[in-house]
Protein backbone atom coordinates (compact mmCIF):
# COMPACT_ATOMS: atom_id res chain seq x y z
CA UNK A 1 0.00 0.00 0.00
CA UNK A 2 1.27 3.53 -0.93
CA UNK A 3 2.34 5.51 2.02
CA UNK A 4 -0.09 8.62 0.93
CA UNK A 5 -2.99 6.16 1.63
CA UNK A 6 -4.31 8.17 4.34
CA UNK A 7 -4.32 10.94 2.70
CA UNK A 8 -7.25 9.99 0.30
CA UNK A 9 -10.26 12.14 1.23
CA UNK A 10 -13.64 10.64 2.89
CA UNK A 11 -15.61 12.13 0.19
CA UNK A 12 -13.24 10.64 -2.34
CA UNK A 13 -13.26 7.19 -0.70
CA UNK A 14 -17.17 7.53 -0.49
CA UNK A 15 -17.50 7.71 -4.68
CA UNK A 16 -14.67 5.18 -5.51
CA UNK A 17 -16.80 2.11 -5.31
CA UNK A 18 -19.59 4.15 -7.44
CA UNK A 19 -16.76 4.27 -10.21
CA UNK A 20 -16.35 0.81 -9.74
CA UNK A 21 -19.87 -0.29 -9.75
CA UNK A 22 -20.05 1.60 -13.27
CA UNK A 23 -16.73 0.35 -14.49
CA UNK A 24 -18.09 -3.15 -14.10
CA UNK A 25 -21.27 -2.48 -16.08
CA UNK A 26 -18.72 -1.05 -18.67
CA UNK A 27 -16.32 -3.91 -18.87
CA UNK A 28 -19.63 -6.38 -18.95
CA UNK A 29 -20.40 -4.43 -22.12
CA UNK A 30 -16.92 -5.33 -23.42
CA UNK A 31 -16.03 -1.49 -23.25
CA UNK A 32 -12.00 -1.35 -22.86
CA UNK A 33 -11.75 2.42 -22.66
CA UNK A 34 -13.65 5.17 -21.08
CA UNK A 35 -13.94 8.74 -20.98
CA UNK A 36 -13.50 10.43 -17.80
CA UNK A 37 -16.73 12.74 -18.62
CA UNK A 38 -18.46 9.16 -19.92
CA UNK A 39 -17.94 7.30 -16.79
CA UNK A 40 -18.35 10.70 -14.50
CA UNK A 41 -22.32 10.41 -16.16
CA UNK A 42 -22.47 6.89 -15.83
CA UNK A 43 -21.78 7.68 -11.83
CA UNK A 44 -23.75 10.81 -12.03
CA UNK A 45 -20.89 13.21 -10.51
CA UNK A 46 -19.27 15.97 -12.52
CA UNK A 47 -16.06 15.14 -14.49
CA UNK A 48 -13.37 17.45 -12.98
CA UNK A 49 -14.30 15.90 -9.44
CA UNK A 50 -14.13 12.20 -10.67
CA UNK A 51 -10.58 12.87 -12.48
CA UNK A 52 -9.31 14.60 -8.98
CA UNK A 53 -10.89 11.37 -7.02
CA UNK A 54 -8.74 9.31 -9.43
CA UNK A 55 -5.96 11.22 -9.12
CA UNK A 56 -5.43 10.21 -5.61
CA UNK A 57 -4.88 6.59 -7.08
CA UNK A 58 -2.37 7.88 -9.60
CA UNK A 59 -4.86 7.02 -12.19
CA UNK A 60 -4.78 10.07 -14.99
CA UNK A 61 -5.81 8.32 -18.00
CA UNK A 62 -4.93 9.34 -21.17
CA UNK A 63 -5.77 12.67 -23.04
CA UNK A 64 -7.90 11.38 -26.37
CA UNK A 65 -8.50 7.85 -24.73
CA UNK A 66 -9.46 7.94 -21.33
CA UNK A 67 -8.81 5.21 -18.31
CA UNK A 68 -8.69 1.91 -19.18
CA UNK A 69 -11.18 -0.02 -18.24
CA UNK A 70 -9.52 -3.09 -16.28
CA UNK A 71 -6.45 -1.25 -14.80
CA UNK A 72 -8.78 1.38 -13.43
CA UNK A 73 -10.58 -1.71 -11.65
CA UNK A 74 -7.53 -2.98 -10.38
CA UNK A 75 -6.40 0.48 -9.00
CA UNK A 76 -9.45 1.05 -7.48
CA UNK A 77 -9.87 -2.99 -5.87
CA UNK A 78 -6.80 -2.30 -4.38
CA UNK A 79 -7.16 1.07 -2.85
CA UNK A 80 -10.51 -0.48 -0.99
CA UNK A 81 -8.81 -3.21 0.06
CA UNK A 82 -11.25 -5.78 -1.91
CA UNK A 83 -8.36 -8.14 -2.95
CA UNK A 84 -9.59 -10.98 -0.88
CA UNK A 85 -13.19 -11.82 0.65
CA UNK A 86 -14.18 -10.40 3.61
CA UNK A 87 -16.63 -12.46 5.75
CA UNK A 88 -19.30 -10.99 7.40
CA UNK A 89 -21.28 -11.29 10.22
CA UNK A 90 -25.71 -10.35 10.71
CA UNK A 91 -26.90 -9.68 13.81
CA UNK A 92 -30.76 -9.66 13.69
CA UNK A 93 -32.94 -11.67 11.50
CA UNK A 94 -35.60 -9.26 11.40
CA UNK A 95 -37.26 -8.46 7.30
CA UNK A 96 -33.86 -6.21 7.23
CA UNK A 97 -31.84 -8.61 8.17
CA UNK A 98 -33.73 -11.21 5.93
CA UNK A 99 -33.73 -9.09 3.32
CA UNK A 100 -30.22 -8.45 3.38
CA UNK A 101 -29.27 -11.70 3.50
CA UNK A 102 -31.23 -12.58 0.91
CA UNK A 103 -29.80 -9.70 -0.98
CA UNK A 104 -27.46 -11.33 -4.09
CA UNK A 105 -25.28 -8.56 -4.36
CA UNK A 106 -22.86 -9.01 -1.24
CA UNK A 107 -21.17 -12.40 -1.98
CA UNK A 108 -20.80 -11.62 -5.87
CA UNK A 109 -18.68 -8.39 -4.46
CA UNK A 110 -16.51 -10.07 -1.43
CA UNK A 111 -18.94 -9.96 1.06
CA UNK A 112 -19.98 -13.46 1.71
CA UNK A 113 -22.36 -13.37 4.71
CA UNK A 114 -20.88 -16.32 6.86
CA UNK A 115 -23.54 -15.92 10.12
CA UNK A 116 -26.42 -14.69 11.26
CA UNK A 117 -27.76 -14.22 14.75
CA UNK A 118 -30.13 -13.55 16.84
CA UNK A 119 -31.54 -14.04 20.29
CA UNK A 120 -35.34 -15.69 19.16
CA UNK A 121 -35.58 -19.14 20.13
CA UNK A 122 -37.79 -19.57 16.97
CA UNK A 123 -35.30 -18.37 14.89
CA UNK A 124 -32.43 -20.15 16.25
CA UNK A 125 -31.54 -22.95 14.25
CA UNK A 126 -33.65 -22.23 11.11
CA UNK A 127 -32.07 -22.46 7.75
CA UNK A 128 -31.28 -19.18 5.79
CA UNK A 129 -31.25 -19.00 1.81
CA UNK A 130 -27.79 -17.38 1.07
CA UNK A 131 -26.05 -18.42 4.10
CA UNK A 132 -24.34 -22.10 4.82
CA UNK A 133 -24.91 -22.09 8.45
CA UNK A 134 -28.25 -21.93 10.68
CA UNK A 135 -28.82 -19.06 12.79
CA UNK A 136 -26.71 -19.06 15.69
CA UNK A 137 -27.98 -17.50 19.12
CA UNK A 138 -26.02 -14.55 19.98
CA UNK A 139 -24.29 -16.18 22.97
CA UNK A 140 -22.07 -18.60 20.34
CA UNK A 141 -20.62 -14.74 18.85
CA UNK A 142 -17.37 -14.93 20.40
CA UNK A 143 -16.77 -18.77 18.70
CA UNK A 144 -18.19 -17.96 15.41
CA UNK A 145 -16.37 -15.09 14.51
CA UNK A 146 -13.29 -16.30 15.54
CA UNK A 147 -13.43 -19.58 13.69
CA UNK A 148 -14.68 -17.85 10.12
CA UNK A 149 -12.32 -14.86 11.25
CA UNK A 150 -14.90 -12.46 10.47
CA UNK A 151 -14.33 -8.82 10.69
CA UNK A 152 -16.92 -6.89 9.40
CA UNK A 153 -20.58 -7.03 11.22
CA UNK A 154 -24.02 -5.65 10.00
CA UNK A 155 -26.28 -4.16 12.79
CA UNK A 156 -30.17 -5.06 11.70
CA UNK A 157 -31.58 -5.34 15.40
CA UNK A 158 -34.27 -3.28 17.40
CA UNK A 159 -33.46 0.95 18.11
CA UNK A 160 -32.96 -0.73 21.98
CA UNK A 161 -30.82 -3.49 21.43
CA UNK A 162 -28.38 -2.13 18.63
CA UNK A 163 -25.36 -0.42 21.35
CA UNK A 164 -25.45 -3.51 23.21
CA UNK A 165 -25.23 -5.41 19.68
CA UNK A 166 -22.06 -3.45 18.66
CA UNK A 167 -20.48 -3.61 22.17
CA UNK A 168 -20.22 -7.47 22.07
CA UNK A 169 -19.45 -7.66 18.24
CA UNK A 170 -16.81 -5.37 18.82
CA UNK A 171 -15.19 -7.20 21.80
CA UNK A 172 -15.41 -10.16 19.81
CA UNK A 173 -12.93 -9.11 17.14
CA UNK A 174 -15.01 -7.09 15.27
CA UNK A 175 -13.44 -4.17 13.70
CA UNK A 176 -15.63 -2.61 11.18
CA UNK A 177 -19.59 -1.94 11.75
CA UNK A 178 -22.24 -1.28 9.34
CA UNK A 179 -24.99 -0.28 11.29
CA UNK A 180 -28.43 -0.09 10.29
CA UNK A 181 -30.40 0.17 13.52
CA UNK A 182 -32.05 3.68 13.23
CA UNK A 183 -30.05 5.04 16.12
CA UNK A 184 -26.29 6.47 16.53
CA UNK A 185 -23.67 3.89 17.99
CA UNK A 186 -20.82 4.45 19.56
CA UNK A 187 -17.60 2.37 18.69
CA UNK A 188 -14.22 2.50 20.12
CA UNK A 189 -10.82 4.22 18.60
CA UNK A 190 -9.57 1.73 15.60
CA UNK A 191 -13.11 0.28 15.16
CA UNK A 192 -14.78 1.14 12.03
CA UNK A 193 -18.48 2.68 11.56
CA UNK A 194 -20.83 3.49 9.00
CA UNK A 195 -24.69 4.10 9.89
CA UNK A 196 -27.29 3.64 7.39
CA UNK A 197 -30.28 5.24 8.28
CA UNK A 198 -33.04 4.44 5.98
CA UNK A 199 -35.02 7.47 6.78
CA UNK A 200 -31.97 9.76 7.03
CA UNK A 201 -31.65 9.69 2.99
CA UNK A 202 -35.32 10.64 2.60
CA UNK A 203 -34.56 13.54 4.50
CA UNK A 204 -31.57 14.55 2.77
CA UNK A 205 -33.87 13.98 -0.38
CA UNK A 206 -36.39 15.98 1.21
CA UNK A 207 -33.56 19.25 0.73
CA UNK A 208 -33.38 18.53 -2.47
CA UNK A 209 -36.72 18.55 -3.09
CA UNK A 210 -38.27 21.16 -5.37
CA UNK A 211 -40.36 23.47 -3.07
CA UNK A 212 -43.51 25.95 -4.11
CA UNK A 213 -41.71 29.42 -2.95
CA UNK A 214 -38.38 28.35 -5.17
CA UNK A 215 -39.04 27.90 -8.59
CA UNK A 216 -36.65 28.35 -10.82
CA UNK A 217 -33.51 26.50 -8.69
CA UNK A 218 -33.60 23.20 -8.59
CA UNK A 219 -31.61 22.37 -11.27
CA UNK A 220 -29.05 23.82 -9.47
CA UNK A 221 -29.71 22.02 -6.16
CA UNK A 222 -30.19 18.98 -8.16
CA UNK A 223 -26.19 19.07 -9.31
CA UNK A 224 -25.88 20.04 -5.66
CA UNK A 225 -27.06 16.63 -4.49
CA UNK A 226 -24.83 14.66 -7.27
CA UNK A 227 -22.38 16.74 -6.03
CA UNK A 228 -22.84 14.94 -2.84
CA UNK A 229 -22.98 11.28 -4.05
CA UNK B 1 -36.96 30.17 2.72
CA UNK B 2 -34.17 32.20 3.04
CA UNK B 3 -32.18 33.04 -0.43
CA UNK B 4 -29.32 31.60 0.66
CA UNK B 5 -30.25 27.78 1.01
CA UNK B 6 -29.10 26.42 -1.65
CA UNK B 7 -25.28 27.53 -0.61
CA UNK B 8 -25.56 24.66 1.85
CA UNK B 9 -22.81 22.62 1.00
CA UNK B 10 -24.02 18.69 -0.08
CA UNK B 11 -22.11 17.54 2.56
CA UNK B 12 -23.39 19.29 5.22
CA UNK B 13 -26.95 18.61 3.42
CA UNK B 14 -26.38 15.01 4.49
CA UNK B 15 -25.60 15.50 7.74
CA UNK B 16 -28.33 17.58 8.98
CA UNK B 17 -30.27 14.56 9.41
CA UNK B 18 -27.69 12.81 11.81
CA UNK B 19 -27.81 15.83 13.70
CA UNK B 20 -32.18 15.96 13.74
CA UNK B 21 -31.85 12.52 14.91
CA UNK B 22 -29.52 12.99 17.82
CA UNK B 23 -31.25 16.03 19.04
CA UNK B 24 -34.34 14.07 18.95
CA UNK B 25 -32.94 11.28 21.31
CA UNK B 26 -31.59 14.25 23.91
CA UNK B 27 -34.95 15.71 23.07
CA UNK B 28 -36.55 12.58 25.05
CA UNK B 29 -34.55 12.37 27.69
CA UNK B 30 -35.36 15.81 28.93
CA UNK B 31 -32.28 17.26 27.53
CA UNK B 32 -33.00 21.28 26.69
CA UNK B 33 -29.20 22.43 26.01
CA UNK B 34 -26.52 21.17 24.06
CA UNK B 35 -23.18 21.71 23.60
CA UNK B 36 -21.19 21.73 20.38
CA UNK B 37 -18.72 19.44 21.50
CA UNK B 38 -21.50 16.79 23.05
CA UNK B 39 -23.73 16.86 20.25
CA UNK B 40 -20.54 16.41 17.69
CA UNK B 41 -19.78 13.37 19.93
CA UNK B 42 -22.74 11.78 19.60
CA UNK B 43 -22.68 12.35 16.00
CA UNK B 44 -19.73 11.08 15.71
CA UNK B 45 -18.43 14.14 13.61
CA UNK B 46 -15.34 16.80 15.10
CA UNK B 47 -16.72 19.90 17.10
CA UNK B 48 -15.08 22.40 14.44
CA UNK B 49 -17.46 21.07 11.49
CA UNK B 50 -20.34 20.37 13.39
CA UNK B 51 -20.55 24.19 14.15
CA UNK B 52 -19.32 25.28 10.87
CA UNK B 53 -22.56 22.94 9.49
CA UNK B 54 -24.39 24.32 11.66
CA UNK B 55 -23.56 28.42 11.05
CA UNK B 56 -24.86 27.53 7.76
CA UNK B 57 -28.62 27.54 9.23
CA UNK B 58 -27.52 30.67 11.29
CA UNK B 59 -27.15 28.64 14.32
CA UNK B 60 -24.31 30.21 16.52
CA UNK B 61 -25.38 28.69 19.70
CA UNK B 62 -24.37 30.60 23.09
CA UNK B 63 -20.59 30.40 23.88
CA UNK B 64 -20.75 28.37 27.55
CA UNK B 65 -24.58 27.22 27.35
CA UNK B 66 -24.66 25.51 24.06
CA UNK B 67 -27.27 24.82 21.67
CA UNK B 68 -30.90 24.86 22.18
CA UNK B 69 -32.18 21.87 21.42
CA UNK B 70 -35.91 22.59 20.83
CA UNK B 71 -34.95 25.58 18.22
CA UNK B 72 -32.25 23.46 16.61
CA UNK B 73 -34.43 21.07 16.06
CA UNK B 74 -36.95 23.22 14.52
CA UNK B 75 -34.41 25.11 12.48
CA UNK B 76 -33.10 21.59 10.91
CA UNK B 77 -36.52 20.57 9.96
CA UNK B 78 -37.37 23.60 8.26
CA UNK B 79 -34.14 23.92 6.26
CA UNK B 80 -34.89 20.30 5.26
CA UNK B 81 -38.01 20.94 4.72
CA UNK B 82 -39.56 18.22 6.94
CA UNK B 83 -42.41 20.93 8.20
CA UNK B 84 -45.01 18.89 6.26
CA UNK B 85 -45.89 15.10 5.85
CA UNK B 86 -44.33 13.59 2.59
CA UNK B 87 -45.90 10.62 1.09
CA UNK B 88 -43.52 8.19 -0.35
CA UNK B 89 -44.50 5.33 -2.78
CA UNK B 90 -42.46 1.75 -2.95
CA UNK B 91 -41.92 -0.07 -6.51
CA UNK B 92 -40.86 -3.80 -5.96
CA UNK B 93 -42.09 -5.48 -2.86
CA UNK B 94 -39.26 -8.35 -2.99
CA UNK B 95 -37.82 -8.99 0.66
CA UNK B 96 -36.39 -5.28 1.06
CA UNK B 97 -39.07 -4.00 -0.14
CA UNK B 98 -40.70 -5.68 2.15
CA UNK B 99 -38.36 -4.41 5.09
CA UNK B 100 -39.03 -0.87 3.94
CA UNK B 101 -42.26 -1.31 4.70
CA UNK B 102 -42.48 -2.97 7.85
CA UNK B 103 -39.75 0.13 8.69
CA UNK B 104 -41.60 1.85 11.71
CA UNK B 105 -39.26 4.44 11.10
CA UNK B 106 -40.30 6.24 8.02
CA UNK B 107 -43.88 6.96 9.19
CA UNK B 108 -42.98 8.42 11.99
CA UNK B 109 -40.48 11.30 10.43
CA UNK B 110 -42.81 12.05 8.27
CA UNK B 111 -42.46 9.81 5.11
CA UNK B 112 -45.61 7.46 5.09
CA UNK B 113 -45.89 4.84 2.72
CA UNK B 114 -49.09 5.25 0.77
CA UNK B 115 -48.81 3.15 -1.96
CA UNK B 116 -46.97 -0.51 -3.11
CA UNK B 117 -46.53 -1.23 -6.45
CA UNK B 118 -45.71 -4.84 -8.30
CA UNK B 119 -45.83 -6.30 -10.96
CA UNK B 120 -46.48 -10.01 -10.06
CA UNK B 121 -49.54 -11.01 -10.40
CA UNK B 122 -49.17 -13.03 -6.83
CA UNK B 123 -48.89 -9.75 -4.81
CA UNK B 124 -51.28 -7.62 -6.15
CA UNK B 125 -53.99 -7.26 -4.13
CA UNK B 126 -52.39 -8.24 -0.79
CA UNK B 127 -52.50 -6.06 2.27
CA UNK B 128 -49.25 -5.58 3.37
CA UNK B 129 -48.57 -4.11 7.38
CA UNK B 130 -47.57 -0.55 7.90
CA UNK B 131 -49.55 0.68 4.21
CA UNK B 132 -52.78 1.32 4.12
CA UNK B 133 -53.29 0.09 0.48
CA UNK B 134 -53.28 -3.52 -1.31
CA UNK B 135 -50.45 -3.63 -3.30
CA UNK B 136 -50.94 -1.79 -6.63
CA UNK B 137 -50.11 -3.15 -10.06
CA UNK B 138 -47.40 -0.69 -11.73
CA UNK B 139 -50.05 -0.03 -14.53
CA UNK B 140 -52.27 1.75 -11.84
CA UNK B 141 -49.17 4.30 -10.92
CA UNK B 142 -50.35 7.68 -12.32
CA UNK B 143 -53.48 7.34 -10.67
CA UNK B 144 -52.45 6.45 -7.17
CA UNK B 145 -49.70 8.94 -7.40
CA UNK B 146 -51.83 11.84 -8.47
CA UNK B 147 -54.67 10.53 -5.92
CA UNK B 148 -51.80 11.03 -2.96
CA UNK B 149 -49.69 13.92 -4.50
CA UNK B 150 -46.86 11.42 -3.78
CA UNK B 151 -43.70 12.97 -4.93
CA UNK B 152 -40.86 10.41 -3.81
CA UNK B 153 -40.61 6.99 -4.81
CA UNK B 154 -38.23 4.12 -3.35
CA UNK B 155 -36.80 1.94 -6.35
CA UNK B 156 -36.62 -1.81 -4.72
CA UNK B 157 -36.70 -3.87 -8.05
CA UNK B 158 -34.38 -6.15 -9.50
CA UNK B 159 -31.18 -4.60 -11.05
CA UNK B 160 -32.60 -4.99 -14.84
CA UNK B 161 -35.98 -3.00 -14.27
CA UNK B 162 -34.90 -0.04 -12.32
CA UNK B 163 -34.48 1.84 -15.08
CA UNK B 164 -37.42 1.37 -16.58
CA UNK B 165 -39.07 1.92 -12.81
CA UNK B 166 -36.92 5.10 -12.94
CA UNK B 167 -38.02 6.30 -15.82
CA UNK B 168 -42.22 5.52 -15.23
CA UNK B 169 -42.31 7.00 -11.82
CA UNK B 170 -40.48 10.04 -12.99
CA UNK B 171 -43.12 10.56 -15.82
CA UNK B 172 -45.93 9.90 -13.23
CA UNK B 173 -45.09 13.15 -11.43
CA UNK B 174 -42.24 11.59 -8.89
CA UNK B 175 -39.28 14.46 -8.47
CA UNK B 176 -37.12 11.75 -5.63
CA UNK B 177 -36.11 8.78 -6.26
CA UNK B 178 -34.47 6.85 -3.35
CA UNK B 179 -33.22 3.99 -5.26
CA UNK B 180 -32.09 0.69 -3.64
CA UNK B 181 -31.76 -1.74 -6.85
CA UNK B 182 -27.56 -1.96 -6.81
CA UNK B 183 -27.20 0.02 -10.77
CA UNK B 184 -26.96 3.21 -11.24
CA UNK B 185 -30.12 4.74 -12.76
CA UNK B 186 -30.41 8.25 -14.40
CA UNK B 187 -32.96 10.74 -13.86
CA UNK B 188 -34.09 13.54 -15.78
CA UNK B 189 -32.82 17.47 -14.47
CA UNK B 190 -34.94 18.66 -11.79
CA UNK B 191 -35.58 15.23 -10.45
CA UNK B 192 -33.47 14.64 -7.27
CA UNK B 193 -31.97 11.00 -6.91
CA UNK B 194 -29.94 9.35 -4.10
CA UNK B 195 -28.57 5.97 -4.67
CA UNK B 196 -28.35 3.49 -1.79
CA UNK B 197 -25.79 0.67 -2.67
CA UNK B 198 -25.42 -1.68 0.53
CA UNK B 199 -22.44 -3.97 -0.92
CA UNK B 200 -21.52 -0.22 -1.19
CA UNK B 201 -21.47 0.73 2.10
CA UNK B 202 -19.21 -2.68 3.02
CA UNK B 203 -16.62 -1.62 -0.03
CA UNK B 204 -15.84 1.74 1.96
CA UNK B 205 -16.00 0.34 5.34
CA UNK B 206 -13.17 -2.07 3.77
CA UNK B 207 -11.03 0.92 2.81
CA UNK B 208 -11.17 1.96 6.74
CA UNK B 209 -10.42 -1.63 7.97
CA UNK B 210 -6.96 -2.23 9.46
CA UNK B 211 -4.76 -4.04 7.04
CA UNK B 212 -1.51 -6.29 7.64
CA UNK B 213 0.57 -3.77 6.11
CA UNK B 214 -0.87 -0.45 8.47
CA UNK B 215 -0.72 -0.74 12.01
CA UNK B 216 -0.21 2.86 13.44
CA UNK B 217 -2.13 4.76 11.49
CA UNK B 218 -6.17 3.45 11.75
CA UNK B 219 -7.50 5.88 14.48
CA UNK B 220 -6.80 8.58 11.76
CA UNK B 221 -8.69 6.16 9.01
CA UNK B 222 -11.05 6.31 11.66
CA UNK B 223 -11.14 10.14 11.79
CA UNK B 224 -11.04 10.20 8.52
CA UNK B 225 -13.91 8.43 8.61
CA UNK B 226 -15.85 9.84 10.57
CA UNK B 227 -15.41 12.98 8.83
CA UNK B 228 -16.96 11.86 6.12
CA UNK B 229 -20.86 11.01 7.25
Amino acid sequence: MPPDVQQVPAATVARLPLYLRCLEELEQTKVETVSSSRLAELAGVNAAKLRKDLSHLGSYGTRGVGYQVAHLMRSIRFELGLDEQSPVIVIGLGNLGQALVNHAGFGDRGFPIVAVFDIDPNKIGRRVEGVDTAVEHLDNLETVVAAHEARTAIITTPVGAAQSATDRVVAAGITSVLNFAPTVVQVPEGVALRQVDLALELQILSYYQPRPETSPEHGARDENLRAAR
